[in-house]
């Protein structure tokens, strides 16, 4: 690949064959030149999970003319850390996008979502880096009005940069519901899941149980990810990966740590 | 279980017969009644990762005279959400406990591990979550010197609570170096792992790698994690799941979001 070119590295945690990475290699591929390493089978909500029990591979992929792709058989963190240290041999890319996700990764899912991982990996790494999501877990899901969203973060993250510390948390609200009513960039909505267990038996008779979850937030701040999608906006969370609550050393401090 | 003494979950990602989390066991049992819910196998470096594309399984364990216990064939967080959903049928521990982990959580490692992701799945849930490492990752590290470090822990939770959005990441410095000058409440510190792939061949020829690192901080402030157990302290960070980089929303909101 020529050299005068910024360099894109792009993942996700749908797996390489998935339309959401194709639309997003599609978008981002006038902006530079691109180097695709994804999954090679979905990997959502793995979170920040690495390989370190077993090992890893990488394949060459036939993904689109003019992009060098490979699937891995590890997680998306895994993929950005083979991108950088085994196929760029520890030089980092100019930027990185991770997506686009099938699927919110609003408020609190940013701690569960691979797309998401990658893209504070990136951050870690010192990298640029911006994670994408629809909100539409569908496969055929419409991603047509988010490639302007695409294009337009790319532009304005190339021009100004980012800073250290964080990236972006980009979610889309599903096709169908009108027109985007634009950006906004929002703080990550307070929210939980309230799960469920359905527990089913298996052909001998033993117990085996699937994960169910409702997404609850109480929070409606309309400075929040949440509020944002919920009224037609395409939310933007800078995202960081220093997770110490500075404003709780304070009353530990008044602890009595030594008895 | 009589409902008089207060429920402590108690969990941990090396798995649920690592002597970690024995110890553990050993030293919350003094204030309260528990429930230890595990991984079967060791789930290091899982990150928030949960089982979505399978089921999970639960078996109960003889762990301990007086213990529930329960090994799950899922993630950290997986066995956290179980507990409370599936075994708890809803309702909330009073404190969870992870750990002790065989291995560091310092700095940047606390997005990585699942011995921490736990906790902050604990704290996501409103429960006071603690995750206990120990700087070895030796199978028979010697625990003696976190035991009192556990109690003082425990035991200043239940008094004074802690806030909500939050849980403890604590790491104490391996035996043999001196006694432990006392507890610190630190800042994550600023870190990056370097890291390499191993490249090997297998019998038929084909490539696969090993993923290797080295972990260096050049954040030498004394109000880091780092530098407390680099110099003989046990550090205690209030970790919390809102990763809004809340500084940088002023310096994205100058951007022009419309074109």
């Amino acid at each position: 690949m020529a050299n005068d070119k910024p360099l894109i590295l792009v993942t996700n945690d749908d797996g390489i064959f998935a339309p959401g990475i194709r639309t997003l290699v599609e978008e981002v591929l006038p902006f530079g030149r691109v180097l695709v390493v994804a999954p090679d089978k979905p990997q959502s909500a793995m979170g920040h999970a690495i390989t370190i029990h077993s090992f890893l591979r990488l394949a060459r992929v036939d993904l689109m003319e003019g992009v060098e792709a490979w699937s891995c058989n590890g997680t998306p963190v895994d993929c950005v850390k083979l991108a950088i240290y085994k196929l760029l041999g520890g030089s980092k890319p100019d930027l990185l996008v991770s997506g686009i996700n099938h699927g919110a990764n609003i408020s609190i899912n940013v701690l569960y979502s691979g797309t998401m991982s990658a893209a504070v990996e990136g951050a870690m790494e010192g990298i640029p880096s911006i994670g994408f999501s629809l909100m539409d877990h569908a496969i055929e899901a419409d991603f047509t009005h988010v490639r302007p969203v695409v294009r337009s973060l790319v532009k304005n993250t190339q021009e100004h940069g980012l800073g250290q510390g964080y990236c972006l948390n980009v979610n889309v609200p599903k096709a169908g519901k009108g027109p985007l009513k634009g950006i906004r960039v929002c703080r990550q909505a307070r929210a939980n899941w309230e799960d469920e267990f359905e527990a089913r038996l298996d052909p001998s008779g033993k117990e085996y149980y699937w994960l169910k979850g409702e997404f609850r937030s109480e929070d409606h701040g309309e400075d929040t990810d949440v509020w944002a999608v919920d009224n037609g906006f395409v939310s933007v969370v800078p995202t960081q990966f220093d997770m110490t609550a500075h404003h709780a050393i304070a009353a530990l401090n008044t602890w009595d740590h030594g008895r």
